[in-house]
């Protein structure tokens, strides 16, 4: 079969590689229906994150079962199923608290299982799923084409976007600012807008995205940065700021931005992966800023997004603005690379 | 009138200073009944903070009030009432909100108000009080002498543990961990109780007020600290940590102690005047460690906890093992110093 593997900075292939191949009774084998890149992706890509020789890729994917272990009860061959950015039991104490990201039996695609087996990664033809029973979700039935797109964010990019609003307490009236105009960031205000929040901020320079961020809910775009920019946001919201920031980029930068556009007593719900991120402790103190996320337990959210989305009323797959067949897997990263797509698709 | 200057660290005396008067319309004049030392008043008193010649010191007050300016009308002429560390209008949008230490009208005792006018600190005989009617809450009548240091702790030492508990979300069978075990972490662990904790380990290593944590609900002690303190704590808590972690202290030897103590997706509530403290970013997003709390909106949540302490239900007064007049405040600073004393109240 074949699958994506980063062989150093900018040079990412479609490499034959062995099939997988059932290693545990808890295993299944998914054939990739689509499977899309991330912004997490592009640290490697761009070298930020260290890459040693070819290294398996991707984490989003949905796909349909094509073999299960004996043990396997949840999931047959033939269903369409969706899976997380990380595999895990949902069983284990952590996973039952909604931790998946820190279940005791779970880890990363493209990485190496407990057991000392390759893990695949998910831009490929075919997958080993560990612990199939508790990582995938299954659709009721087979999906028309349309859906497969919104079905695939649930892998990562939407639920996270959901998760910053959770963990910063997105409710019913909230006024919410979002910071990142990303794909992750446009989850976030369709997810803050679905939690019921009054009144949300974008803050997003590209006209393309400040578009899909009105479309997603966005009340107000602010285009400006740092003191004017939050300054700009506090006169959006009562004078004071909003209730919730949702930080989904991850840098330094977009983290002081976040605090300073949260009001006294605001909580920031941060999603984005921090790269020498550091948080000025006193101030947010003084103002009492909270500050809650991390990676996103996605697991532990499908079950509650999934009906809006096979009912057609949530529609997170508009954050793909290009589609390409997994073979154009390297334009595929070029594109967000160069930021001319929001976010690519990779159909097999 | 008499009221304690911090001349320079460890010089800390009672001095005759000026008799206070009303200046606005909105201001009371109070007599103080008691007051007490706080463990922030050590960091001036220790010269970790800047001390600038004679400086009134003191935020915890209770009294009577003796005189009202003309629009006061919340409160009258010979109520008992319980002063916040800080004032506050109780009407600003910020306010509103619960965050009356971002009030817009609001400031600190022994500082100088919006008007120019010095405002009193809370360790002496009488107090100029701002926005009394957002400040100051009465008793329904005069409390018996028994009361006393109880109500006094609503000034300050309970409601910011009771902040710590809120802020981190404790709540019906919460697991929870207090590190620190002053007076605040004290009151921490009765806040915690009772608000529904199912299980509470204080963090202490001193007999007299490990014995005080247990009266106040802690069902486990650990003495030890580091990497030992936290795997005792997650080994009594499930193997996995604890829901809440209330950080009382301020240190950044704390704030580690507090998220390695915290189970994954677990929030810390910190209420320790931060001091040095940095927060390891990455370690807290891979593991959902969320952090939230701040200077203690005392006002906001006196009226909630009130009611407890009038019907003696709720005994935080425990705190004062040391009661002297106010003539000895330096005999009562240098108790606290030494750990002698948890916390010293002053008697007018």
């Amino acid at each position: 079969m074949r699958a994506t593997n980063l062989h150093a900075p900018r040079d990412i292939r479609l490499d034959d590689v062995a099939e997988p191949q059932l290693h545990q009774d808890g295993d299944a084998i998914v054939r990739v229906v689509a499977s899309c890149v991330c912004g997490s992706d592009l640290w490697p890509y761009r070298g930020v994150n260290e890459v040693h020789g070819p290294q398996r890729i991707g984490h989003e994917f949905v796909g349909i079962v094509e073999q299960v272990g004996a043990s396997v009860s949840t999931v047959t061959i033939g269903d369409f199923v969706i899976a997380p950015f990380m595999y895990s039991d949902n069983t284990c104490k952590l996973c039952q608290r909604g931790v998946h990201t820190s279940c005791f039996n779970g880890g990363f695609w493209g990485s190496i299982d407990q057991d000392g087996h390759m893990v695949d990664g998910g831009q490929g033809e075919v997958v080993r799923v560990p612990v199939a029973d508790g990582t995938l979700v299954a659709t009721p039935s087979q999906p028309s084409q349309e859906l497969v797109p919104h079905l695939l964010t649930l892998s990562d990019v939407f639920p996270t976007g959901h998760h910053a609003a959770v963990a910063a307490g997105v409710t019913t009236g909230s006024t919410v600012a979002v910071v990142g105009d990303g794909a992750v960031g446009l989850c976030a205000i369709l997810a803050a807008k679905r939690l019921g929040a009054g009144r949300i901020v974008a803050m997003s320079r590209h006209a393309d995205r400040q578009r899909l961020a009105r479309e997603f809910g966005a009340d107000e775009v602010v285009a400006e940065r740092g003191k004017e920019g939050s300054g700009a946001v506090r006169e959006l919201l009562d004078g004071i700021g909003a209730d919730q920031v949702l930080e989904c980029v991850g840098t330094s930068e977009s983290m002081k931005q976040a605090i300073q556009s949260a009001r006294p007593g605001g909580r920031i719900g941060y999603v984005g992966v921090p790269h020498d991120v550091e948080l000025n402790v006193p101030a947010m103190f003084s103002r009492n800023i909270g500050i809650a996320g991390g990676v996103a337990p996605v697991r532990a959210y499908i079950d509650d997004i999934l009906p809006d989305v096979l009912d057609g009323s949530l529609l997170p797959g508009k954050v793909f603005d290009l589609t390409v067949p997994l073979d154009q897997v390297a334009q595929a990263y070029q594109a967000m690379d160069e930021r001319t797509a929001i976010k690519s698709m990779l159909t097999v």
